[in-house]
Formats: C-alpha cells, structure tokens, sequence
C-alpha cells in the first residue's frame, strides 16, 4: 500500500523542530536525565520565544497565523484542493511546560502536527478540508489557571474575559502576561467549526514501552475527581486522655483510607488483599478501570505526643465510568457519615475537581489505527489517564488522540524521553490519519 | 491538731519569690496569659541572674551552698538538732523553662523547698536531719539534652563529662555557658546519698482543678515509648496503577493506626468505640491507665494522585505497668509484620524513647498524704503522665513527688497558672512532710 504522506515525514526535521524548541526556558539536566529539562510559563520569555519560532515554522510551511484573545495560535493551510469554507481538520498540543518539565510534553504533538502539514504537501496529497495547526495556550496550568486553560476557551467553557483576568502568583493578569510577549490576539479559536481533532501526546506510563509499540489509539480519558476531605476531632495530651474519651481525627481518618482502598478493589475486582494474585476470585469485576487512591494526608498538631485533632485528606478518584466514580465517591461520604456517628468527629467533603469520562470519536480512533495499519505502523488501544486539551475539544466536535512511548513513563521531568524513532512512527499515523480525516 | 511548719509558710514570701523569679528571662504576655510568659535556657543571662537570686535567698535562710559540675545547686540547711553526717531529706525542682513557658513551672518547687526551711526555722523546730533544697540543671531540655539532665547526673546515669560535652544549637557546650554563667562547679551532687526526696510541681492537666483539690500525691510516673514506624511501598500514578498491582504506604500505615487503637482500648477497657457509654461493658480493663496514640504522620510524596510511596508514623504508648506498654509495642510488631506479608510494605520500627513507669515511694506518698489530713488540707492520688526530675531520683532513693492545681491545665505556656492560695496549701504539705522525713 502506498503511503505517501507518511513516507514524507522527516524524522531529522522533527527532531530539530523538538530540540530547538527545547532550549527555550532550558534547565540544567541532571546527570540521570537522558533528554532535557526545561521551563516554559506561559508569558514569559522562553513561551515567546517558543511561539515566535513555532509561527515562523507556521508561516515557512505555508500556514495562514491567527492569534486568539487568549493566546491560542492556530496556522491554517488551505491547499488549492480544499474548500477553503469547508470545516478544516485540526490538530496540536500544547508549548507551554510544567516547572523542570521535559520537551517532549506538549511540543511533540505541536510539531508533528506542522510536520503533517509539510508531509501532506511535500506528498502532493489533495485534501478536501483545510488543515489546522493549533498551539493552546497555558495547557500546564502552573502559572494561571488549573490547566487546559487555551482549549477551554476553545470550546465556550470558559470566558475570553474570565480567562484574561486570572492572574499568576505575582498577581500579574493573563491579559498583561500576553501583551508583554505580543501574544494577546483577538476573538475566539472556535474548535467547534473543526470536523475532527487530533491530538499527539507522550503516554506518561509505560504500557506501549512495555508492548514494543510506537503509537497508542486513546479509546478515552478518564474521569477524574479529587475529594478534599477534613476530619476534625479533639487535640489533647496523649498522656491524659483516656482512650475512651478520644475523638482522634487520625483514626478516623484511617477508616477512610481503608474503606477507599476496599471500595475501589471491590470494584475494580482486586478485592482480596494487594498483592495476592487470588484476590480477585469470586469478585466479579464490575470495571476494572475503577482506582481510588488516599494520595495526601496531613495531621494537625502532628505531635507523637498529641491525640490527632485534624486531618486534610486528599482522595483520587478516577475511572472511564462516571457511575463508578459516583460509587466512589458515595463510599467516602458514607464512610464520613458512620464516623461522625461512631467516634464524634466533624467532617467536611470539597469536590474541589470532578472531570467526566471523555470517550475519544470512534471515527477518529478508527482513522488512527487505519493509518498505523496503512503505513506498518503497529497501534495499540489504551486509556489516558491524565487530563489532555482533547478532553475539552471533545466537547464540541470528534477527537481522537494517539499516544507515543514514554521511557520508563518518565514526565514531567527532565527525565521525559521518546526515542526519535518513536516519535516519528507516531507522527506518521498522525500524518496519514490528519490526510484521511482531511479527504486527502 | 498542731501544726506549726505548715502554718509558718508565708504565701505572701512564697509569691514575692516566685514573681521575682519569673521576671527573670519574661516575655511579653499575650493578652490571654494570666501570668507571665518567661524564657529561661541554661547558661543564658536570664539564668546566671534566678540562680543568684536562689542562691542570695538560700544563704539568707542559712543554707550552705554547694553548685556541682554540671551547675545543680545544692543549699543544705544543717539545725543544731540534727547530726550533720545523717542522710539527708532534699526537696526542689528546677530553675529553667522551656522557650515562652510559664513562672510556676520549676520555680514552684524550688521555692516551696526553701519556704519549707523558713518555716521549719520560725516554727522552731528540731529535725534529726539536714534538709538539702535543690535546682537541677536542664530539666526541660530545651537548649542542651532531651531533658532531666541534671538529675540524670546526680543519680550517675549519665556521667558528668558526657553532659559538660553537651552543646546547644549554637554549638556552645554546656561546660562553656555554665563557665559564662558562674556555675560550673565541681563533684557531682549525689542523690543516692539522700534519706528522701520530695519534688512539688504544677500538674499539668485539671484533675486537682476538677476535683477542687489543691494537693495530689503522685502515685507513679507513666512510662513512655516512643515507636518511630516507617513504612515502605510503591510510591506509583494513581491513574495508572490498578489497584491489584499497589503497595500502598499509606493504607498499609491506616491499619497501624487502627490496630493500635483497638490494642489500647482493649488493654484499657475503653473497647467498644470512642464516644459511646456503653462501650467498656463485656470488656475487663486489666489495666485503664493504658494509652496508645499514633499522633504523628508523614506521607511522601503525599500528593492526591500519587499512590503514597513512604509513610513515617509516630507511635505514643504509656502507662503505669511497663507489661501494658511492652504488650502495646508488641501489637505494633506483629501489626507491622502482618502487613509485610499480607501488603508487601518494608517496615521498621525504631523504639526512640523508653522510660519505665515509676511507682513513687510508698513512705514518702504517706508522709504526704499525713501532711495532708495533719495540716486540714485535702489531697488526691494522681498519676502523672509527664516526666520530671524524680524519675530518676526514684532510682537511687525514696521520692514522691506532690502536684499543685494548673488553671485549665495549661503549662508550658504564658497561660500557665496555680492560685497563690493553691501555692500555699501545697507547699505548706511539702514543709510539713519534709519536716516529718527529717525527724522533726
């Protein structure tokens, strides 16, 4: 089968695009650390200067630059083929990085995304649609926002102004951190006029490194929430308080790790004891994907020789089913419920963050691996379990997203590293899928 | 019934005493504190100046000073009637505080000890014994040791050129801040050589200010252990990591928790749930003043979506009987082996503190009850659950030790607070049962 497009990706130009790229906000690498770290906040100088360079690629390519009010910058190539009124296909991450992150994070999906475009053009494909390259803008969330700010802008879910206003530690407004790199556009990316997204990421685990496989086809995001749970009993003298007239916050608190812990195995059907390869015998597992996870714990005073008066608790919960993680969560609340009963304790429960299940475009998955099985490119279909900018793009039109191979699922480190190689496979699926979704 | 020691104690001396001392090293009083906050370390100014005072008043009262290697003060009051080469009674506490403690702390029992040979001078009696007052260097440990450190010394526990070699933070040994401060003596005070020893003290918790009482004779001094637990897992992506395949640090610490709890309640008759009335019945307590207490806890990298990698636990178990403790510990043991097997943590478990329980001296807790009933002042048998100069005292010869009320039991504190009514009851007990130790 002839697969122009793919042959045309260039493993070379990828790999300068990436690593011209990763010097901008340059970190000293640690001697462990196989690629390199770097920082890059969104409105500072290396974020424009990783933009900068990324429209002058843009633009050498042949795309047409916008610039949104918020920052998210898109480069559209309209080939003489395309309908330029017909709705484009799209496709990008994100440049920005978390604090000594690594470069792959982000900008991997970014370039070969433009790569596609070089590719698309250098193979003298025809697309029907226009084709867009997208950058959105403060994906990290270090420096104003939770994260996924650019796409949720993107897809209405957020306001223009909501967003120019937040502010970063310095109190410092998007708005002005976005005039002072020349990046504060105008108007809305609308992701809704797109007929398909796509999104390449590095995986942040290990599942295609451990399968030898160059290109993960994301079936969906899961749903994330985080519980921020408070348990509030008396402090007193360890000495002289006697065991029957405690309200230990600490022991409390320890139920609720357990009965976490037992509702997410009973569910996810590793009921029986971690570790024991029996367990699961006799539990019908309900959905495997099911995890919650007790992550943070913080007593006060915290004194070997205090009774325990408060604990903060930090619980994730996460599966590709909202149901479960309703049942997750209901468990901590009844847990909380009988302790305030049994021991005396005062308890509060903040869903502070609860994000659905996002089930990625079947039509999209199914371009993805068509492609991988057009250019002799094995796929594998898996989860993701972090949160991408598809998740919101997923709101509004089909979205698909393919994952590369993390080494030792290293990110957010300057240890994050993808083998060129790999990062090529993946960008040529990308490319012969972006070709398919385009009519090309 | 006649009693002329107790009733030549003089509270307005006894508080001028005290006042005068607490000014030394005082701290601006939060509004809140009725007394006064004072700061007090060993070889500080502060305590060159309540030394000099203490020895001024001694020699006032005719004592004849003695300062030893490590900087306990010794003024022995030798009357006409006793035989100078007989054992005699000591009485005192300490000078020092712990940083913004209280004035009553220490002082009390050190000026109580001296108002006790004031009065037994003016009421004119003839004991058969010298009668030593006594200031122990470092007793709270703030600035040089863990605490007890003079009495460690006079007991030869620790031997003197170990405790001299001793250093604060500032690296300055203690040999050097007692030559700044005019105390570093020579020999070494020895307890073993004392016919008795009494120590009066502020109680720390509300049981004399409950019970409206302004004496308790302490029974015994609770032993204590502290377990340092560390427990090692697989810190791991919460997303990422199904649940079968975990080594949860965290939840593995939750059931320590709770094991040593259900341990402690069981041991102390209080099983059945914290809170409820009916919990003790069904449940022989073989020893109520039991008390396990897991107070502190450290979770790494204690981040909500990162299964916990590494707990650290701070473990709390006291009591009367060193069987109840060691059978407390022993629950932690084979909590912790159990959870090696059954949840594949690493645990160590590290006995950082272990003192033995410390039954005060029968002679001397009736001499003090006699005083007591002698001298129409109410007295109550209490532990007590803090450590004190008379744990080792203890070791060498009979001690007692006798508690005055602590206004809503604070200590260590501004907050800290005896009546001076209550001052008096209690030390007019102390003079009349060294009085009754001494032969007189």
């Amino acid at each position: 089968m002839e697969t122009p497009v793919a042959n045309a990706v260039d493993t070379d130009r990828l790999r300068e695009d990436i690593e011209t790229n990763g010097r901008f906000g340059a970190t000293e690498s640690p001697d462990d650390a196989p690629g390199h770290g770097r920082t890059v906040r969104t409105g500072s100088e290396p974020n424009r200067r990783a933009r900068d360079r990324l429209v002058a690629q843009l633009e050498a390519a042949g795309c047409e630059i916008t610039v949104d009010a918020v920052g998210n910058v898109a480069g559209r190539w309209t080939p003489a083929s395309a309908d330029p009124d017909a709705a484009p296909v799209a496709a990008g991450s994100h440049l920005d990085s978390v604090p000594e992150g690594g470069i792959f994070d982000g900008p991997l999906g970014v370039y070969a995304a433009l790569e596609s475009v070089r590719a698309m053009r250098e193979a003298g494909v025809a697309p029907e649609r226009p084709v867009e390259v997208v950058s959105f803008t403060e994906e990290e969330g270090a420096t104003f926002a939770d994260g996924l700010l650019g796409s949720s802008v993107a897809v209405g879910e957020r306001a223009v102004e909501d967003a120019l206003a937040l502010t970063d530690a310095d109190g410092r407004s998007l708005a002005v951190a976005l005039d002072d790199i020349g990046y504060r556009g105008e108007g809305r990316l609308d992701a809704a006029r797109w007929n398909a997204w796509l999104e390449l990421h590095v995986e942040q685990h290990t599942e295609l490194e451990t399968a030898g496989v160059s290109a993960g086809v994301v079936g969906d995001i899961t749903g994330i929430t985080h519980c921020a749970v408070e348990v509030s009993g008396e402090a007193n003298h360890a000495g002289s308080t006697p065991m029957a007239g405690r309200s230990d916050a600490l022991a409390a608190a320890s139920e609720v790790v357990l009965d976490v812990e037992a509702a997410a195995r009973e569910l996810s059907g590793a009921a029986g004891g971690a570790g024991s390869d029996d367990g699961a015998e006799g539990n019908e597992p309900t959905d495997s994907a099911a995890v919650g996870t007790a992550g943070s714990l913080a007593v006060a005073p915290n004194a070997t020789n205090v009774v325990p008066g408060r604990v903060e608790l930090g619980i994730d919960i996460r599966s590709t089913t909202y149901a479960s993680m309703e049942s997750l969560v209901g468990t901590v609340e009844s847990s909380l419920a009988r302790l305030e009963a049994e021991r005396g304790v005062e308890t509060t429960l903040v869903r502070e963050f609860d994000v659905e299940p996002t089930p990625m475009a079947s039509r999209c998955q199914e371009a993805l691996r068509a492609a991988g099985a057009r250019a002799g490119i094995d796929t594998l279909d898996l989860h993701s379990d972090a949160a991408h900018d598809s998740m919101y793009v997923a709101r509004v039109t089909d979205a698909g997203m393919l994952f590369a191979p993390s080494r030792d699922g290293f990110s957010h480190t300057p240890k994050e590293w993808t083998d060129w190689a790999d990062c090529a496979a993946a960008t040529r699926v990308l490319a012969e899928a972006l070709a398919d979704l385009a009519g090309a």
